[in-house]
């Protein structure tokens, strides 16, 4: 993208402007230090003070700070609206269509129109891509796969046999999307494998991170709801199913048929057991070990950082608990203190 | 697979037939709703009442539920009789012997009779592959390495130089096997690189997951027994050593020269400390820190989830713990409690 | 590497010599049980009495131990002295510069002499690959990528566009270098994609493991500096920052912003959390959740192992930590013991 002048960015994304709409804007960037010639944003009210140093040469702003710069746009959602103008400058993601003549494609495979075709990738029988899709390098789309139109497949990436992913998918490398379900069935020789003959539905506008691996389902289909969010390195086993609008950090591992409500927020290195139910609207913090079903709420379990002899005189202490608590209800005996009456822990407390 | 009849499979597994042998079987379905032409099992007991509202034609279930069904196969192991037949329709793991005249196959390579070789496949110099594998695309076996006879590399799979893998390994799309170990000397300008001159020698009847990890020895080799099943995104280091039949989930870290027993069972996101032995026969649940070697048992050590209020109050009281120890004290003092003689922590505590 | 004399390697590397020169070194081995014609090292001095014991050739050893062989090398530090040994007989590192024929290399990438590309490598335009660099089979680089002399990508690397990598890279399969940030903007129609325009840039000498994946920034790049070694399935996100010769074990993950001081060492399966900055030289053990900034120290968190009875009945009684301090209170009360001014947990605890 060459050079677009804010008053071109304020009519094509109808934003107010301020100050002289000539200013060239050649791309965007941070409010600090801020860069001539670039586009930043503020959305943070924390960072407020920064507007006056910026050497941004415009500002996109909300209605409150629109009097507290020079030059700039004004946005209901500042942040927003910097995701939609700085896909202008997101050069690297632009593609021009064809097919490089190593990659192998079935003769049986549709390709839509005005899709790229990357070096060495791989399109096998049957499978069905839309229109305007990048397929980049190396990426093998597997027999009956049916990927719908905008979609992009970075690089590396394996899509299974009979996968389905709707229109805007962005995969990133090395993502696998429909490996074999972890299903084996004990006999007293050993572990039997069990085929998994399900499949992987994928929605609408889901991105999926670098390396992050969802198997296809033992017999019904893995399902990924639309506009879901995936980070990187992220397991998904078979059956699960992930509602619409939920956003998973980094190195989550969801275990086999459990089911993670729509809009829910998923912390990094969650991990979450087979077969649970997560509410829609959950939020579950980093590090938590889900171990039953959640309601609606917002979750923790992590025991945070601490300085090392802290920590090694904690875990000492923790694991002496069942010690303590016996020493308390001798102290209460001995001062015909009341106890309360169930204090024996749950079966079902983990 | 085409259609098969309830007589043909009973006669080909050996299994006792119920009903009219001549309905046709076209695939295999859940109880729950069934599917009419479709084959159901029966494994888990509390899921009888669904015997009677499935829609599959027939289902496989034990000696005590034969009665209980119109038609159906009878088995000592319904599961494991549903794995057998279900192996019949997994018709995305049937292929055609060939080589891809995209494949890359060094002149001194030797691949056995009727394996597939896919597209953009690599097969370096010295390697040597048995009969009935199939190598699938993108997959790149390295030089000198050993593969048994019916192995599976789906795709995008890579064998390092040397590895020996024995017969029938299912191995994952982006699985990695044989890398460098991480093995670095500290010198006073920084991390010199050691080099990992060992190999990895895989058993017989390995499954290994999608983008697991495997890392070369660092003079000796790293070794996964016979029948191991490793789920998706395990991480073993260099001169780790599993035993038989062991089975371990997702996500799961070992560290280097780690000892895991046969016939184990780890769960999930478990970590396992360098140098340390689980015995034969152990049990890991999900996300447990092994800090120390196992003799035979079930172990555990997470913190469950927690309402996110209940938890910060949780983590600020454990931090605390040595106060309200010393609190207790303070009160069994007063009162001419007799304490426990060793209450300081041990050095071996963590 | 053919065989070496025990004298040709004290010259080569500087080193004293024990006992007889003429001796042919094959290869190196570890101490217990050794192999003949092969050179072990001694540095732990728990080893010691193994040394009468080895059946190698030859044994580097430090001065305090040189009078204990019969044969050998005496180095001020064995372990790196072996480091440099091992590297001669590194035979699966060693290559033939020259291009396979299936790479696609575009016609104005730049790749520098003595440089080897594999089979099926992909190097996109504007590309610039220093001298002797190994491209290993099935490894993209992308668009305007720079690599310094002496890389090695071993196979199936992902490098992204735009990113930079110092001289003697070491990168192993399935990593991935300059994805895409996790970065999305919350609206009420769901979840909008916000441009990741930043790089990374990566420092020399840097290893990078397996299967880890490194996000280029949003906006500013990404940052490994020089030295630095990362194992296996790390993840790395946008905008992160580590300082020169700092150690990561395997399965960490680092979250956006976060800043990791110089010479730390982090242990595996540690996660550290957004925008916080850990001090050079600070030292995290295994499974630690980071959820501050800290400053110089060693830390920890994780809860070990224990038997599952024990496990559970810790769980339960942590769960129920408040009550437990309220009857401590009770029981003060009771007495007339002060309490600590300062009971309630402060905001600030997680």
């Amino acid at each position: 993208m060459s050079r677009l002048t804010l008053a071109e960015l304020a009519s094509r994304f109808g934003l107010e402007q301020v100050g002289d709409g000539a200013i060239g804007i050649d791309g965007v960037c941070t409010l600090t230090p801020g860069k001539p010639g670039h586009l930043a944003f503020l959305s943070n009210p924390k960072l407020r003070p920064q507007l006056a140093q910026t050497q941004a040469a415009a500002v996109i702003v909300g209605k409150r700070d629109a009097a507290g710069i020079r030059a700039g746009l004004v946005a209901a959602d500042p942040y927003f609206a910097y995701a939609r103008i700085a896909a202008l400058f997101d050069r690297y993601r632009e593609f021009t269509p064809g097919r490089h003549p190593s990659a192998v494609i079935a003769a049986d495979a549709t390709v839509g129109e005005g899709c790229a075709i990357g070096a060495h990738a791989v399109i096998e029988a049957g499978a069905r891509i839309g229109a305007h899709c990048y397929v980049g390098p190396a990426c093998v789309v597997s027999r009956d796969v049916q990927i719908g139109d905008h979609c992009r497949l970075e690089a590396r990436v394996w899509i299974g046999p009979g996968v389905r992913i709707g229109k805007r998918a962005d995969i990133q490398p090395g993502a696998v999307v429909g490996s074999r379900g972890f299903g084996n069935a004990p006999t007293p020789q050993g572990w039997v494998s069990v085929p998994q003959l399900g499949g992987v539905v994928i929605g609408d506008d889901v991105e999926i991170g670098s390396n992050t691996t969802i198997d296809r389902g033992a017999l019904d289909d893995t399902v990924i709801g639309d506009g879901v969010k995936l980070d990187n390195q992220i397991q998904i086993a078979h059956n699960v199913r992930i509602g619409a609008h939920t956003a998973i950090a980094a190195c989550v591992g969801i275990a086999g048929s459990a089911r993670v409500g729509s809009r829910c927020m998923i912390g990094g290195a969650v991990g979450i057991g087979g077969h649970l139910v997560v509410a829609d609207g959950t939020v579950v913090m980093a590090g938590t070990a889900v171990t039953k079903s959640l309601p609606r709420g917002v979750y923790g379990s992590i025991m945070p950082v601490m300085d090392h002899r802290h920590w090694r005189r904690t875990v000492a202490h923790t694991r002496r608990l069942e010690t303590y608590v016996e020493r308390i209800k001798a102290l209460e005996k001995k001062l015909d203190l009341s106890q309360p009456p169930d204090e024996a822990p749950g079966e079902d407390d983990v």
